[in-house]
């Protein structure tokens, strides 16, 4: 029995989430179904982050047990074969029989994207949050360093996860600007049940002059989810990158 | 009565292109419908440039004109309010009565985009053309070099459409690369039915060293479809800038 850990890219707009759930077609279902009609095996995939609805990934990583005879590295192009073209494979490798993609994960980056612009993009607005209002970076970006280092990040938490710890630690936040687009990098060693996408949103009051750069600092301090920002939508995040 | 000009913005997947057709819903049907629900007025709405099904737009320019008191620089902020997600009026403004988006346009900018890797993308397949083998940037620049300034263009022209002379002007062609993304930009005084994707589809064919860059000449000068390359697909056409 192999164990096949997968590299994914998808366009979470027409799924709703990755976690399989009733009544909805989740991204998971979706690929174990494809598994199931390569291999004939009934398959039980595990993903390293259970994005949203609307959240999109350029590297969720999943991981399954498999004894057809199917080399790893063909993987990708088999079920890419079967799979629908909003979810691509894009990498498939045999890993150790303990690696989990959850458990074994080290740490993620993700991005959040933002259009800054006079009017919405009617070509990226499954893409990005758009907010017409001008965002000032720099406060942005002051204020971002408050987060960086081991936090309790009670503030940045949604309710309805069950995780017990909400301390995280952040390696690295950027905030990059080109023309209209503000992209919101951060690295971390994990992250609580929305957190980027409440992270977000309170840069995004502080870059409206709302709030003042330092108020990101009581906010940590305060660990009340009501002190923080609003949670900004999902169509804006993407998981970059899951570290093992 | 007034003449507005727009700029517009839309994603051309899920439109039967921009001009009006029986039996499909064409991106200009959409915002006439839109000008009359605003105005009340019945309207002809003449675009610079009849793009196909699949084709996207960063700068469309379209022209009607009204008897409604909206104030012109406000046209933009209402359409928008009654267009669906997927069609942006950037910019509105009042022009001269004899102003006509097709006739009166010196020249205009398009950009086709490559997806030049190992596997197709989820999030920008309906926004890229996908080419697994790889391209060679060099000898597509080195052929581009050709098309520069005032040629025939018969063998990039594509049947079904009624102009005259396939002389024509292009300014500039530039290819950039980054990362796994390739852009073609031309930019020319104007562009033959189906142009800029059969020169796409034949710089992609040297790229791929299937034929020599030195041909290109050759496709020019014979002036004759069937030596040029393949139409690349529509998908990853922009219409980026009308000049005037």
């Amino acid at each position: 029995m192999r164990n096949i850990k997968l590299t994914i890219e998808y366009d979470g707009t027409n799924y709703h989430g990755w976690q399989s759930q009733i009544n909805a077609v989740a991204i998971q279902d979706v690929i174990e179904d494809a598994i199931k009609k390569l291999t004939g095996e009934a398959c039980k995939l595990t993903g390293s982050s259970r994005t949203d609805v609307g959240v999109h990934a350029l590297g969720q990583v999943a991981n399954f047990f498999t004894n057809s005879n199917i080399p790893s590295d063909r993987f990708s192009y088999a079920l890419n074969s079967v799979l629908p073209e909003d979810i691509v494979i894009k990498w498939s490798e045999e890993v150790d029989k303990d690696f989990h993609s959850r458990y074994s994960s080290k740490g993620k980056k993700y991005v959040y994207c933002i259009n800054n612009s006079r009017f919405p993009s009617a070509l990226f607005r499954k893409r990005t949050f758009y907010v017409a209002r001008e965002l000032n970076i720099n406060l942005m970006k002051e204020a971002a360093v408050f987060l960086i280092g081991k936090h309790d990040f009670s503030a940045f938490r949604a309710s309805g996860s069950s995780v017990k710890s909400s301390v995280r630690t952040i390696h690295s936040i950027e905030i990059f600007k080109k023309d209209e687009s503000i992209d919101i990098v951060v690295a971390g060693d994990g992250f609580l049940y929305n957190m980027v996408r409440i992270i977000s949103g309170t840069l995004i009051e502080i870059g409206f002059g709302k709030r003042t750069a330092g108020e990101m600092l009581q906010i940590i301090e305060g660990r009340d989810r009501n002190k923080a920002g609003k949670t900004a939508p999902a169509q804006g995040l993407y998981l970059l990158e899951v570290y093992y």
